[in-house]
C-alpha cells in the first residue's frame, strides 16, 4: 500500500501513476495508448483521479487495464489531504444552491444558462464548441427565426394530436432525442437519463456511437423504465443507434449486429464526418492545460503528446478523429444488408443534390444536418437544406421520411419544420444541457416543454392534427432569399447529376 | 378579534387567513376557487394583503366571499408591526419624486420607460410580457419601421381634419383605445382612466373582457366624464365591448345583452385566444414566487398548486386559460344574431386567407392584430397583414373596415397604416403605461401627444384631409420584402379556399 | 445702482430683473413678448444671463429694449459672487485644455465628437436633435453607406481638378455650406466663421434665415475676407440667401429684395417646413428647464408659459413655428418675380413625383433635403430621392440642377452624389461642429480635410474631372433594394400627375 | 566622447543629437531630407533612438548617413539612466510573459488579438489602419461570411491533395503571403520570418517594395532556408517581387532589373496605388505626436513640418505618397518587356470592367485586391469583385489567372475563392500579426493552421483534389444581392468599353 505522497512522487512521463477508486494504478505504459491522448492522462499524474476518470468513462472501463497496473488500495495517513485534480467534474462542482429550482425554469434556453453555469470548464467546452468561427452554428439558430407563421382563426381546437410515427415507432409528439456523445461529462448516470426520459414520454431517442453508458446498459434501461414508470404501456418510448463507421467494413458488421440484439430499433448512419471538424473552444482548452502541464517542453515540435495535424508529405495522412474517411455511396447496399429490415437513415445530407441521390439509395429516411455546426463551418442550416429540396426537389419529400436537427428550442421550430415537409425533428444540446442541470427529471422537464409548447402553438395555428400542416402555415420569404439560386442549382445539377 | 400574531399562525394550506382592509378573513375553503391560483392567496397566508388585494380586484369581489369566512377586524397590540406583503403593489411602491414630471414626458416610449422603473414586479411582467421568444413583440415594433414615408411639398396645410368615423363614432383622431386587462394593477382607478381621457378626446375606448373595474362602472364613468368635463359635448368619447367568448353559448348571449344593454356601441369579438399563449416572463415571476412559498414541497409533481400543463392521454385536455376554444367560422351568425344592429368586429385576424374569409362573414369590420405579441409567437405583425392585404386582396378593403394594433408607438405610425387602408388604429400598452405613471392626466397626455404628432405629421406629409392618404405616400419595398410570395400564397388560397 | 442682492430679490414674473453686459434690466413687461418664449428669459430672473444672452442673439438686440428697461448699471460690492446662470453657454464652459488640438482632427466626425463634449446643453440639444424616433437622422447617415465605389486603374491622375459651377459660383469643390440656424450657440463669431471660410476656400455659404449675426454683417464680413486673406481674388466665395416664407407675402417680397441688395448671389427657398418638426431632445431640455423653474404650478395646463401644442375645435390652428404654412405651388410665380434673374433654388424635395412637379415650375435648381431629418421623420434620405430619379425620371437632371444635403462626412459621399447626377452637395451640422470647437480655423480645417478627401478619392478612383463621374462608378444595388417599387411609384404618378 | 547629458542638450530643430546603438550622431541637417518626415526624428532629438530605428529600417541604413555626422561613442558616467524614447517598439515592450504560448493559438485571428496587446501603437496603428470610415476593412471579412458552403457527403477523402500551380511554382498549397511593408515594425527578423516561413511551406512570398530588410536579404535568406530546413528540396519557396512604379520610368525598369536578377521569380505590379489612401489611425498617431512635441507652434501652418496636404492653385500637385501617379494601360508594354519572360501580375483590379481591359493587356494574371481597404475606402472587396467576374464575364477566368486577397482569414475563404475561380489566394495582416508576437515560429504556425483547416474542410466538402471545386459548391445567393446590376454593368460595359 502507497500513501498519497509516494504517489504524488510518479508525475511524470517516465512513471505515471494514479488514484483511482482509493486504488493505486500504474499507467506508465498505457500513456500513449489513451484513445484521449496522453495529455488527458498526465495532468493527473500523481493525483487522484477518481472523479473525472468516472465522469467520462463508460462502466468497466478500469477492468480492461491489465491486472498488472492495479497497485493495490491507497494507504490514507491521518491529516492527509488529497491533492486536488485540475479538472473537476460539473457533478462535484456544483454548488448546492447554485442551480436554480427546476420549476422555474421556463424553456429550452434556461437549461442551456444554467449548463453554461455550473458545468466544468471542460464539459461545457465539449458540449458547446463548434468548427471554426460558429457561423454555422449561430446560423443553425438564427435560420429557424427568418420562418415566420401564418395562423388561421376560428377553428374548434379544443382537441389536438401530437402523435407521429418516427423511425417506426409511434411517437406522442414529433420529437426525438438526437445522438450526442459523452452525456457523463453532464451527470452521473449520462445517457441513462435521455433513456429514461424517453420511455416516460413514449419518444425515440437515437443513442451515440460514442455514449460514456454502454449501449447494452442503455438498452436495458429503457426497458426498465416501462416497467417502473407508473401507467407505462409496452411499446413506450424506442432506441435508435446511431452508427460512426470504422475503418474495418467486418468491424461495422459486427457493430450493426450487436445493435441489432440489443434491441436498437433503426439504425442511423452518419456520414458527414470523415474527419472530426475543428472545434476550438474545444481544443483550446486542451492547449492551454497542455501548456500549464508541459511548460516549455512545448517549444521544439513532436514532444509532449503535441503533434502536427498535417505532417506534410507523409505518407499516411494524419486525420482529425479516428473514423472511416473512405465512406462512400457503395457502401451502403453492404449496410443495408447487415441491417436488415427496419429503418435505416442516413444523417448528415446537406444538399438538394445529396438529397436526390439518397432518395434512391435504398434508405428510408434522410436526416438533414450539420452535425450542431460542428463539422463544416459554412455548411447551411438543416432547415435550409429542407427549404431548398422543399422548392427545388419536392419529390423527396414523397421518396423518403426527411428528419433534421440543430437549433431547434422551441414548439414553434418543430412546426416549422413539419410546414415543410418534415417528418420529425431531433434535439440534442438542449437535453445535455437539461441533464446537466438536473438529471433525468431536467429532460424529462425538457420534453415536457417542448410538448406543452408544441401543443400550445398547434391551437394557437388553427389546426388539431400534425397532418394539416403544410407550406400554406408557414412565411419563408427571409430564408429563401439566402437559398442558393435556381440558375445555379440547375447548373449544378446538369453538371453532377447529368439532368 | 385576533391578534397579528393570532393571524400569522394560520399560514398554511390547511389554515389560511389574510387580512383585508383590516378583516380577518378564513380565505382556506376558497384557494382552490380563486381564479387568479391557489399560488396567489397562499403567499399571504398569515398577512396583510391589503396593498395587493384592492390593487388587482374590481370594486364589490370582498363581498362575493361568504359572510362566515369574515372573521372580524383584526385587533392591533401596541407594538405590532405589520408583517409586510411580499409584492407591494406599484400604487404605493412609488417614491413621490421618482417619477418624472409629467410635463418632460416627450413621447409614448417615455411612459414605458417610467412604467418600468416604478411599476411592481409583478404589475410590469403582466403588462410587459409576451409569447415565447419575444419574437413577434419585437416585430411589432420593427415592422414599423420599415415603411418610409413620401412626403409631398408646397401645399397649403394651414387648416388640417384628423377626424374619422371609428366603429361609427365620430373620432377626432383616427385612434382608439385596445381592450387590454387588469388596468387597476397599474393605478388604483384602473380603466376609468381610459374611459375619462377617451371622453376627454372624444374617441372609442375597448374595454377588455377582463377589465378590473366592473363594466357598469366604466359605462358609468365615461357618461359622467361627459358632464363634468369643461366644454364636453353630447356624443363625446364612446365605448366598445372587447368579448372572449366564454365555453358556454348561452353565457355568451348573456355577456352580449348585457354589453348592449350598458351602451357599449360596439362589439369586439376575440378571435385569436383558443388558449392563452406563454407568456414567459409573467409564468417566470410566479414559479419564482411559487418556489420561494413551496420551497421542497415542489420537487414532486402536482403538490402545492403547481400542475403539469398537458397531462399526455388525459380525458380532459388541459388548456392555457379559459375560454372557448372552440370558436369556430359557424358561430358568428349567432354572435350577429345576439348583438343585433351596430358594429360587430372581429379580433385577431392574421392573414390574407382569413381576412378574405371574414369579409363575407357578415361583421362590419376586421380587426388586425397579434395580441401584443401575446399569443403565437412568430405570427405577422398587423401592419404586415395589412400590406398583404393591401397586395394580394385589396377587395377586402373596399367590403369592411380594417383595424389594426400593436407597436403603434408614433403618430407617422397611424399615417403608415392609415396609407395602406386602414380605418383606425389601436394602442394597448401605451395607455397602460401612461396610466401607471400619471393616471388619468398621463392618458391624456399620451392622446394629446399622439394627436400633436398625427397633425404635425399630416402638415409635413402635405396632406390636410386624412382621405387623401394613399399607397403613394408610403414606401412599402422593405416590409415588402418579408411578405408570403406570391407563388405560395396563391398555392394556399386554390388549397385552402378553392379559388 | 443696484447691487447683486438688490438685483436677486427681482425672480419673478411679477418682478423680473437681470443683468446683462453688467446692466441692470427690468424685463418684466418683455415676458410675455419674448420670441424664445417666456422661460428663456425667467430662468434668469434676478441673475447675470450676459454670457447666454450675447452667444444667442445678433448685436443690437439689447437696443431694441425700452430704454427705461434699462436701470444702470449693477453695483459691484467687494466680496460679491455673481450668481452663476443655470446654463452656461459653450463659449465660457470650454476649459481651455478640454478641446483636442486642431490638428489631430482628421475627420469630420472628429469634429462632432469635440462638439458634443465642449458644447452647453442647449447647444447640444438645439444643434443635434432631429425629428421624434430619429429614424431619418439615422437613415441620412447610414443611407451613404450603402453606396459602394466602383473604381478604375492604370489612368494618368498625377492632375485633376474639383472645380465645379454651383448655384452660379465657380466654386473650387463641389460642395457647399448648407444653411443652418444659430451658430451663434457654438461661438461667439456665429455665422462670421462660416463666412470666412467660405471665402477662404473659394465656395458658396448659403446663410439661414434664422442667422443670430444680421445678414447684413455676413455679407459684410465675406466681402472684407477676400481683401485681408492674401492671395485672394475678386469673386472668392459667394453667398446664397436661405428663405423661410413669412405668413404676409408682401413681408416675403421685403425679405427677397433685401437679400438681393444686400449681394446675396441665389436665393433657396424652403418649401419642406410648413410647420417645425418634433425634436424632442430640444423640447426635453426646455421642457425639464420649465420644470425646474415652475415647478407646481405646472400640475394644471396652461399656466407659466406651458401651452398645449393643439387645441382642439379651437379658431385658429395651432402650429409648431413661425413660418407659413399656406406656401404652395401656385406662389413660386410671384416669388421667382420677385427675386429676378439668378439662380432660384427650391429646398426640400423629397419624391420623384415633386421633383417632377418643380422642374416644370420655373425654378433653376432643385435641393434635395430632409431638412437634416429635422422635420418628417421616415422622410426619405436625399441621396434615395436622387436615386429615385437618376432611376425613374432621369429627365430632371436634364431640366434642372440637382443639390443636396443630410448625412454627408466624407468626400467618398460627395462622389457617390455626383455620380448620380447631384451638382453640388451641401453640409449643414459639420460645420456647425467645426465652428463650435475652433471657430472659423475649424470650419477651414473642416474644408480642407473634405476637399483632400474629395482630391485623393477621385485619384483612387481613376478620374482626373469631376464630369468623368457617372453611374458605372457606383453600385447603388444595396439602396436600390430600399427604393419604392416601380409598380408603387407608376400608380403614385398615374393618380396624382395624371400621367 | 559624450556624455548623456550633453547630448540631451541638443534637442531642437536647431541641434538636433540622437544616440543610435551607442553612437551620437548630430542629424540637424538630415531632418528635412528624412523620407519618414521631421517628425519622426524630432521626438528622438537629444534621445536614444535605438530601439525604434532598428526597429523601422533596412540594415545598412545607418552606414548611408555622411560620416562627419557620427559624434563619436556615448560614454555613459556611473548613475546615468538612459532618457526613455517615447515610442518603444514592440521588440522590447512586450513582457516575456505577456504573450500567450503559441501552442494554444488556435487560429489567425488569435494572432491579430496578441499582437494588439503587445505591439507598439506605432506598429499597430500602421499595420492595422485602413482608408476612411473602415468601411472596405470591415467589408473585406464580411463579405467572406456571405458565402456559404455546400458539402456532399459519401465521398471516398482519406487522402487529399492541396496543390496548386501558383504564380508559376508548384505551391504545397493555394495560398501566398501577399505584399506588406515594413514587416521590422513587429519583429527585428522583419521580412527574413516571412522568407523563411514560405520556403519551410514550399509556398509563394511576395515581398513589397518598401520591405524593411533588403531585397537582397530576403532573396538570400529563402536560399539558406532550403539548406538549413531539415528535409527541404530545390524549389522549395519562391519569391515574387511586389512593384510600386516610380515617378520615372528608367529607375523603374532599374528596379525591375534587380528584382530579375536577385531571382525573384514573378512580379507583382501594383495598379491602386496613384496615391496613398487616407489612414486615419496612422496619420492620427503622427499628428497626436506631432502635438505632443511642437505644441503651440502649429497653431499657425506650414511650421513644424506639418504641411496643408493640398494647396488649392498651387503649380505642382501635392500627392499622398510618393509613387507615380502618371501610370496608364499604355504603359503594360514596356514593363512587359523590362521584365520579360516569366509571370507578370496585375495587382489592384477592382471591377468586372478593368479585369476585362487586363485580360487583354498581356498580363499572366490579374490580382483582385483594395489594398486591405487601404486605399479607396467603399472600394469592392476582392471576393465580391470575383463573383462580379464569375458571373458578368467569366470569359476573363480563361484567359487569365486569377489571385485575390484581403479579409482571408479562414481555410473555408480559400476553398470559396477557388470554388468561384481563383487561383491562389494570398493574405497580408494575418502573417505580420504572427511574425510581431513569435517571429518565424509564428508564422509558421500560422501557415499550419490554414493548411489544416483547408485539408479539413476539403474531407468535409467531399473533396479530394482542388480542380473539383466549382460554383456547385458555394452559395453565392447572399453576396450576389449586392453585386452592381446586371442592367447598371451592361450599360457601364456599353459607355466606357464600347460593346
Amino acid at each position: 500500500m502507497y500513501t498519497l505522497k509516494e504517489v504524488a512522487q510518479h508525475n511524470s512521463r517516465q512513471s505515471c501513476w494514479v488514484i483511482i477508486n482509493s486504488q493505486v494504478y500504474d499507467v506508465t505504459s498505457f500513456i500513449d495508448e489513451h484513445p484521449g491522448g496522453p495529455a488527458a492522462i498526465l495532468q493527473y499524474a500523481g493525483k487522484n483521479a477518481t472523479a473525472v476518470f468516472n465522469a467520462t468513462h463508460p462502466e468497466g472501463t478500469l477492468e480492461e487495464l491489465p491486472k498488472k497496473s492495479n497497485l493495490g488500495p491507497v494507504k490514507f495517513v491521518p491529516g492527509d489531504r488529497q491533492p486536488n485534480a485540475k479538472t473537476t467534474p460539473s457533478t462535484s462542482a456544483k454548488e448546492p444552491n447554485a442551480t436554480p429550482h427546476l420549476h422555474t425554469i421556463q424553456n429550452l434556453t434556461d437549461f442551456e444558462a444554467v449548463a453554461k453555469d455550473t458545468l466544468a470548464p471542460n464539459a461545457w467546452a465539449y458540449y458547446s464548441s463548434a468548427a471554426d468561427s460558429l457561423h454555422s452554428l449561430h446560423r443553425n439558430l438564427a435560420d429557424w427565426s427568418k420562418l415566420t407563421l401564418r395562423p388561421r382563426v376560428l377553428r374548434n381546437v379544443s382537441r389536438v394530436s401530437l402523435r407521429r410515427n418516427i423511425m417506426g415507432h409511434a411517437s406522442s409528439i414529433p420529437v426525438f432525442i438526437a445522438p450526442t456523445a459523452r452525456a457523463k461529462l453532464g451527470h452521473r448516470d449520462g445517457e441513462l437519463c435521455l433513456a429514461r426520459a424517453a420511455a416516460r414520454h413514449n419518444i425515440v431517442y437515437a443513442a451515440s456511437s460514442y455514449s460514456s453508458i454502454s449501449h447494452a446498459a442503455i438498452a436495458e434501461e429503457i426497458r426498465r423504465e416501462r416497467v417502473v414508470n407508473p401507467g407505462a404501456r409496452v411499446g413506450q418510448g424506442a432506441l435508435a443507434f446511431q452508427l460512426y463507421l470504422p475503418h474495418d467494413k467486418e468491424a461495422g458488421r459486427g457493430v450493426i449486429g450487436t445493435a441489432r440484439s440489443l434491441g436498437y430499433a433503426a439504425l442511423v448512419v452518419t456520414v458527414d464526418t470523415p474527419v472530426l471538424g475543428k472545434r476550438e473552444a474545444d481544443e483550446r482548452f486542451k492547449a492551454e492545460l497542455e501548456v500549464e502541464i508541459y511548460g516549455g517542453q512545448l517549444e521544439g515540435e513532436g514532444e509532449g503528446g503535441v503533434r502536427r495535424l498535417a505532417e506534410p508529405g507523409g505518407d499516411e495522412p494524419v486525420l482529425r478523429g479516428y473514423h472511416s474517411s473512405a465512406l462512400e455511396w457503395d457502401d451502403i447496399p453492404w449496410i443495408r444488408e447487415a441491417w436488415g429490415p427496419g429503418p435505416l437513415i442516413m444523417k448528415g445530407i446537406q444538399t438538394a443534390e445529396d438529397a436526390l441521390r439518397a432518395a434512391d439509395a435504398g434508405v428510408d429516411a434522410i436526416y438533414l444536418s450539420n452535425h450542431g455546426g460542428r463539422q463544416l463551418d459554412y455548411a447551411p442550416s438543416s432547415i435550409s437544406t429542407l427549404l431548398e429540396i422543399n422548392i427545388f426537389c419536392p419529390e423527396v419529400l414523397g421518396k423518403v421520411e426527411v428528419y433534421l436537427d440543430g437549433g431547434v428550442r422551441r414548439g414553434t421550430d418543430v412546426i416549422k419544420a413539419l410546414c415543410l415537409g418534415a417528418t420529425g425533428v431531433g434535439l440534442g444540446r438542449p437535453f445535455l444541457y437539461a441533464l446537466s442541470g438536473y438529471g433525468t427529471e431536467g429532460v424529462d422537464k425538457a420534453l415536457q416543454i417542448l410538448s406543452d409548447e408544441i401543443e400550445t402553438s398547434m391551437r394557437l395555428m388553427g389546426v388539431v392534427d400534425l397532418s394539416e400542416l403544410d407550406n400554406s402555415f408557414v412565411n419563408t420569404a427571409e430564408l429563401e432569399r439566402d437559398l442558393v439560386s435556381a440558375r445555379s442549382l440547375q447548373a449544378s445539377l446538369r453538371t453532377h447529376h447529368k439532368l
